[in-house]
């Protein structure tokens, strides 16, 4: 294989992939038998169906800019190596819940990895109203094992310092974030757009908030110095695929050692953008009342089956640096460490809502929106969705702290949309 | 210059310091003229001074143990690259108040700097009992540069993200922090020592103390994962030489990117530790008594300087990732800001509040002491320091938040030094 990097196409790419044994195995027969799709419609990188006689691999291949915008914006093909790295410590803890990889390339800044099917983007089952029994259960699953095991409280103090290490340079990913998510929705940018005119109004109000912003700052710098955790960084619906029995979590290429609640707040944050934009695929009023409802039942069960994991995972930790279980053996160790552990989550929890609130702001007034909202044609109809969706969201950056818990969350989310 | 590691001695290290033409014409004459004298105090490393007809160089050596306790305690040579790494990063903010570097040597793990004199270890002046009038602003400023300006309020995230991943890989020197600090005084540990008898029981009770060992076990998390700012790491009055005109700060080799508040304190605490200790140092009772108070008024002003000289630099400060200034030019986003700043700066005032006590605790129960207190030969007349010591230093970690100011923690400091 050459290493070279380029970007591959249908012409190039099955001589790349035919002298890698695991790969011409699995796809069968001779690679010029091999057909070549690409279908990458996400914001940053090239991804191809690759097929043969015998089976499919999904091939991912970083483009040195950002897809969604051109060339005009760089972005370096390092983002492939954090996304492997990511993979790999996600595969100890929770292999089931991503896909399987089957070779990386460094140079040509590219993943060969199992293709998932008959899996869907979650955010599209979301919008098409299909209910996924198993998926509350799934996420949190990985949340809770990807973040914990990552985390302080389970490893030595040099193993989180090596990992804080393998991820600090991830630096133009993070910045993506940093000013899509927590800065360009507050200023007037020009990346920024919303339906318009229905939402100028809004935009101009949450620019002029000096309450909110300060809030989201805050945030911001929590953002920037809290390597609690390896953190997927991107945990929203269209980085789930999944079918009603099966949960895969995708592109982790936004991964570093940041706060736990920002994965969290991603799904939950999601969830609450889907849940305000079924009133837009309503065929008749009230059709998708059940289906809303169901997915304030799953923001609820992440949260609340993410929490218990969590915690039943420190309970049965020994080897984390912080909080050494030696110290809290006898009876009034052992209860203090529990009500901290409470306090931990209770800190947790309303980093999370906060977090939700502030992913849900930048896929609204910010550069990349989410199907679930632009798929509603009509506008008004659209925008009555955001304006409400953009209300919680408000509420959950600045009265984080005064939800009790998440079902005061769900009800807020009910509250509002009734109300409007 | 020989680039192997082998540690140096009086006899090697003239040839080594020859060929070094600034730290030879600074010297003077012939390398045959010059002498050598170690005087190394401190737990870890050789420390030598060389003079020469013209004038004397430091040289610090790194060796690759603890020198408290011998080569069965190994310890990488990499401190000296961190050392001198901050004092880089130190010398471009507060050149003024570190020695000049004049060479770097990163195999032998040596460093030769500025042979400060008549400067005394701050420690040794405040036993003795001497005023330093400039103490409080210098350390305040030193404080206020060296940790905004490394602090992402200040640089922009992607500087600040390179310099989470230039220290993250000083992992024995924190560890060091993490266990004779954070956790061996809560434990039976073999390297604790205290004076017994009298401290016995104290001693007993704070292991047993299970909101003690939370609250302790808290900012240890926050010292595992909180790169706030490049600190010092070990800011203790053996850290500072200074005359009454001059103050320097000294041995950064456990910098990293931490919490800003261990530093403040570090100051603060071992502040509290030389007031305590001035009973023992009292030729007759009440020889110390105006210089008692005379402390107290440094620890307020330290940290009243501090706070005022770090927040001028905030407010001076346009080019940070976190806050960004340009979202805040309105009159509610300016005050909205400043509100924001005074509640940072409660936080900050927090944390500095309770490592204070943590620090005075590691001090006396742990393994490494203070000359303030070691330094009292009757054990009794010292334990009886010791236990006032640990009395404030206990409610400073217990309860931090509930210390409206400086001048509280001075007046508790009183009050426990009285009521014993």
């Amino acid at each position: 294989m050459s290493t070279a990097y380029r970007p591959l196409n249908d012409g190039t790419l099955p001589g790349v992939l035919a002298p890698l044994k695991e790969v011409s195995e699995r796809l069968g027969g001779d690679f010029s038998q091999w057909s070549v799709q690409e279908v990458g419609d996400g914001n940053l990188n090239l991804v191809f169906i690759v097929g043969g006689p015998r089976g499919a691999v999904i091939v991912k291949q970083a483009l040195p800019y950002v897809r969604l915008v051109g060339d005009s914006w760089p972005l370096p093909l390092s983002r492939s190596y954090y996304e492997h790295l990511a993979l790999v410590e996600q595969t100890k803890h929770v292999p089931k819940l991503v896909p399987k990889i089957f070779h990386y390339d460094r140079n040509l800044a590219l993943i060969v990895m199992e293709y998932l099917t008959p899996h869907i983007i979650m955010r599209k089952g979301l919008i098409r109203g299909i209910e996924y029994p198993r998926f509350a259960g799934h996420i949190a699953e990985f949340m809770a094992q990807t973040l914990f095991k990552t985390s302080a409280l389970a490893v030595p103090a040099a193993e989180h310092k090596r990992r804080i290490w393998a991820f600090a340079d991830n630096i133009e990913l993070c910045k993506i974030t940093e000013d899509l998510v927590f800065t360009d929705p507050y200023r007037v940018a020009k990346l920024n757009r919303w339906t318009a005119p229905y939402l100028d109004e809004i935009a101009a109000r949450f620019r002029a908030d000096a309450a909110l912003k300060v809030a989201v700052q805050r945030r911001k710098l929590q953002f920037l110095t809290s390597p609690e955790a390896m953190i997927h960084g991107d945990l929203h619906t269209g980085s789930i695929m999944l079918t009603p029995e099966d949960t895969r979590v995708i592109d982790p290429e936004f991964a570093f050692m940041g706060p736990i609640g920002f994965d969290v707040g991603a799904v939950l944050g999601n969830l609450l953008i889907a849940y305000y934009s079924q009133e837009g695929h309503e065929g008749r009023p009230g059709s998708r009342t059940s289906y809303r409802h169901w997915i304030l039942v799953q923001t609820e069960q992440v949260w609340r089956l993410f929490a218990k994991r969590f915690r039943e995972l420190w309970d049965a930790s020994k080897s984390g640096d912080a909080y050494m279980p030696e110290l809290f053996t006898d009876a009034p160790g052992a209860a203090a460490f529990a009500a901290e552990k409470d306090r931990f989550m209770r800190a947790l929890f309303v980093d999370s809502v906060s977090f939700a609130g502030i992913k849900m702001i930048r896929r609204i007034l910010g550069l990349a929106h989410t199907e679930d909202l632009e798929s509603i044609q009509d506008e008004a109809r659209r925008a009555r969705c955001e304006i409400k969706a953009l209300t919680l969201a408000h509420r959950l950056i600045i009265e984080a702290d005064k939800f009790t818990g998440i079902s005061d969350v769900t009800s807020a989310a009910r509250g509002i949309f009734a109300a409007h």
